[in-house]
C-alpha cells in the first residue's frame, strides 16, 4: 500500500482537528447569533455553471466515473461557495425568504499549484445577504461587523477589515480619463504583490495611462484611514464625478457606521481593488495582524447581480473566510493548541476483566450527565492505565477502590472519593480547550 | 443559466438543513461523550488505494484537472470512510495513540444509479476503534452501544441493532461441508432482497450446495433472538466446529453484555452476512422500526486487518451510519420538522431609517447574551415587519415604542416591556427545535 501525504490536501491529527473544529463551531454560532441560516450545497456543479466567469477555468477538477458507460453530463467540483449559492438561489427562489441571509462552511477544490496558504482542497466559511432586485446599503455595514464579531472570538491575532468601494475606484479612474477601468482594477489589485514601480509600468503598458494618470492612481491607492478624513484626501486629489461622489458617501457611511457600532473594526484602504469584475460597491479584505504575509483571510464585497432568472435580479453582499489558511497558520506556528487529543475528561480504570461491566456502568452514569468518559481498554497495572490517560491528556482517572469509588486528578495527584451520579470535573476540564501561545 | 437539481445529489432548504445539522450535532456530541476523537480526511485518495477491494471500482469518481497540462497522478473521490481511515492510520501511525477511537462525519461519493435511499453524494458518520496487532473483544460490545445511544437521542423511530458473527456463519458452513464460504456469504447476504427460494437456487448453482446443505443454511439464517437461546438453536441444528463454537461464545457474550448494559439494544439475526469479505467477527446491521424498506441505516463489523504496514497489523471494529439516508427519510416523510427556518429568536423592528442604529445596538446587546437576533432590513409598517418575522417562524419582535423598549410574542400577541440587557426568550424559543410528527 503506497502511503504518502498529497501536497495541497491538508489533514490534521486529532488534537489539531480539535483546533479546526472549535474555530468552525465559533464561526457557526456567531453567524447564527446574527440570524444567518446555514445551508450546504452539493460538491459538484455542471461544468458550464463553473466556467461562467471564465478566468478560473484552469483550476476546475472535472469528474468522470471510472467505468461510466453512458456519457455522463460534465460535472466539476465547486471552486468556491458563490457559484453554488447563485445556483441554489435560482433553483429555490420560490421557497426562500428574501433578503436571504445564509452562511455556508464547506470544502472547495482548486487544481492550483499548492504553496504556503494555498491548497487544492480547503474549507471556506461564507456569509452572504441576497436581495431581490434591490438590497439596502446598510447590509454593507452589517456584513463586516458579523465577521469582526466572529473572528474576534477566535484565539488568533486581531483581524482588521480593510475596505474600499468599487464606485470610488471606477469613478476616480473615469474622472482622470482612464478608459479601461476593469483592466486598471486588475493591475491595481497587484499593488501589494509587485509594488508601485511595476504597477506604474503595467498601467502605462496595459491601459495607456499617462504619467499624471499613474501618479493619481497610485496616490488614490495610497489613501488609508479609519475615519471620514480619507474622503477629504480623495477630494484633495482634485477630481470628481457623480459615481465617485456616491462611492465616497458610501465609504464614509461604512466607516462611520461600522466604527460607531464596533470601534476599530473597519479601515479604508483604497488600494483594495479585488480583481473580480462583478463587485459594484464596497469591497473588503482582512489581514491577521502580524501575519500580513499570509494575505487576506476574509474577503468579499457587494455585487448588484449574483444571478438573474430573467424575471428578477439577485443583488447581494458577501464575505468569505479562508478557514484552512487561517487554521493552518494557527496550527503550524503553534499559536493555539488543544489541551488534549481526545474529548474524554475521565478515564475509568478497570481492576480486572471481571469488573469491566462495573466500570462501563460508571462511565455510562458520567456520560448521562454530559461528562465525556472512556473505559480503560485493558486491566493492566494502574500505572499503565494512568499513562494511557496521560498520553492523551485526559485529566482524570476513576478508580473503584476498596474504600469505594474515587477519582484522581492525574496532574496534581489528588485523589478524592466520588459518586458518578454527582461528581463534576472542573468546568475548564469538561471539554478540550484551546490555549494560545501566550498562556 | 441552466438550473436543474442533479439526481442523486440531495440538497436541503434552510429549515430542512436545521434537521440535518441537529442530527449531525447529536451524533457528534454522543461520539465525543464516548471518548471518540473526530478527524476529517481529504476527499480524494489515489486510485490504487480506492481499488484495493476491486468490487466497487465502477462506483468511483475520478478527478482530472480541466486544463491539467502535466499528467496528474490519478485521484478519485472516496466512496466510504474506511479506505481513508486505513490510509490515515498507516500515514500517522507513529503519532496516534492506540487503541485509536475515532469518529468521522463526511460526504462520500459513488457513481451509482440513484434511487430511493441511494445517492451519488451522501454523508456517512463512522465510528471505529483501531488496535495494533490485537483488539480486545469487548470493543465489539462497546461499539453498537455507542450507536444505540447516539441514534436513541434522535427524534426518529427506534433503531434496533441486529448482529451476527462471521465465525458462526463460516464455522457452520464449513461444518456442514460447504467449500466456498465467501461465495455462500455473498449469496446469503441477498436473502432479504430475493427471498429463500432464490437463495436456495443460487446456493445450488454457485457453490454446489446439496438440498440438505441448503436446508441447513436457510435454517441458520432463520435464527433470530435477543438472548442466549439463539445459541441453543444453532446447536440444535446438530453441527459443530472450533470456529463455530468460538463464534457462538462471542455472539452470546455480545447479547448478554449489550442487553445487560442497555436492555433491548441488540438482537441476534443470523441471516446477516455482510457481503464484504474483510469482516472476521461480529457483523452488524440496523433498521429503523417501521421503515424496514429503507434498508440498514447503520452497519459494520469486526475486521482483523484494516491495514498493515509490514511491521504491524491494525485490527478494528467499526460502524457506519448512513446519515443522508436517515435524514432524507425523516425529512421527506415529515417525521420531524424545525420550528423555524432561521436561527433568529428575535427580530428587532426599525421605526425609521434614522433609528436603525438604535435597533442595531439592541440586537448587539441580545447577541452578547447568546440570543440570536436580527434587525429588520426595512422600516416599513410594523404589520409588514411582523409578517417578515412570521414567514420565517421568528417568535419575537422587538419594538422601541414611546413607552420604551417592548417585546411581542407574535404567536400569542402578548407584548411586554423589556430590557435587552436582561430579557430572555422562553428557553424552548432560544434556538430552532425539532418537533416530531406526533407533537
Amino acid at each position: 500500500m503506497k502511503i504518502a501525504p498529497l501536497s495541497g490536501f491538508p489533514e490534521w491529527l486529532p488534537a489539531e482537528r480539535i483546533v479546526e473544529q472549535r474555530i468552525l463551531d465559533t464561526l457557526r454560532s456567531t453567524f447564527e447569533l446574527h440570524g444567518f441560516a446555514g445551508i450546504e450545497t452539493r460538491a459538484v456543479e455542471p461544468l458550464d455553471q463553473l466556467l461562467r466567469k471564465g478566468e478560473t477555468s484552469k483550476e476546475v477538477y472535472l469528474l468522470r466515473r471510472l467505468q461510466g458507460d453512458e456519457r455522463d453530463s460534465e460535472l466539476g467540483l465547486h471552486f468556491d461557495l458563490t457559484v453554488p449559492l447563485a445556483r441554489y438561489v435560482l433553483e429555490n427562489a420560490g421557497k426562500l425568504e428574501f433578503p436571504f441571509k445564509r452562511y455556508q462552511m464547506q470544502k472547495v477544490w482548486r487544481g492550483e499549484r499548492p504553496q504556503d496558504g494555498r491548497y487544492r482542497e480547503f474549507v471556506q466559511a461564507d456569509v452572504d445577504i441576497i436581495g431581490t432586485d434591490t438590497l439596502a446599503f446598510h447590509h454593507e455595514i452589517e456584513l463586516p461587523l458579523v465577521m469582526v464579531d466572529a473572528l474576534g472570538k477566535l484565539p488568533i491575532p486581531r483581524v482588521i477589515v480593510r475596505a474600499s468601494n468599487r464606485k470610488v475606484a471606477q469613478g476616480f479612474y473615469e474622472a482622470i480619463g482612464i478608459q479601461d477601468v476593469d483592466e486598471t482594477l486588475r493591475v491595481a489589485d497587484k499593488l501589494d504583490k509587485v509594488g508601485p514601480q511595476v504597477v506604474a509600468e503595467m498601467l502605462q503598458e496595459r491601459v495607456g495611462a499617462t504619467e499624471e494618470q499613474v501618479r493619481l492612481a497610485l496616490a488614490l491607492a495610497d489613501i488609508y484611514g479609519a475615519d471620514a478624513s480619507v474622503v477629504d484626501h480623495v477630494r484633495e486629489l482634485g477630481y470628481t464625478s457623480e459615481l465617485l461622489e456616491q462611492g465616497l458617501e458610501e465609504l464614509a457611511a461604512l466607516l462611520e457606521g461600522a466604527n460607531d457600532l464596533l470601534p476599530g473594526s473597519v479601515v479604508a484602504d483604497l488600494k483594495i481593488a479585488r480583481g473580480l469584475d462583478y463587485y459594484t460597491g464596497t469591497v473588503y479584505e482582512s489581514t491577521l495582524v502580524g501575519h500580513e504575509d499570509l494575505g487576506s483571510v476574509c474577503s468579499g464585497g457587494r455585487y448588484d447581480s449574483l444571478a438573474s432568472d430573467g424575471k428578477r435580479v439577485y443583488p447581494g453582499v458577501g464575505l468569505s473566510i479562508g478557514v484552512s489558511r487561517l487554521v493552518s497558520r494557527v496550527i503550524n506556528r503553534g499559536l493555539v493548541k488543544a489541551t488534549r487529543s481526545v474529548p474524554t475528561a475521565v478515564l475509568v480504570a478497570v481492576n480486572n476483566e471481571e469488573e469491566r461491566r462495573h466500570a462501563e456502568r460508571t462511565a455510562m452514569a458520567l456520560r448521562r450527565r454530559g461528562i465525556p468518559a472512556d473505559v480503560s481498554p485493558n486491566s493492566s497495572k494502574f500505572g499503565k492505565q494512568i499513562r494511557f490517560a496521560d498520553r492523551r491528556g485526559i485529566p482524570y482517572v476513576w478508580f473503584n477502590t476498596e474504600e469505594g469509588e474515587q477519582v484522581k486528578d492525574i496532574r496534581s495527584g489528588e485523589q478524592i472519593a466520588a459518586d458518578p451520579a454527582t461528581w463534576k470535573p472542573a468546568e475548564e476540564d469538561l471539554y478540550p480547550r484551546l490555549v494560545s501561545e501566550s498562556e
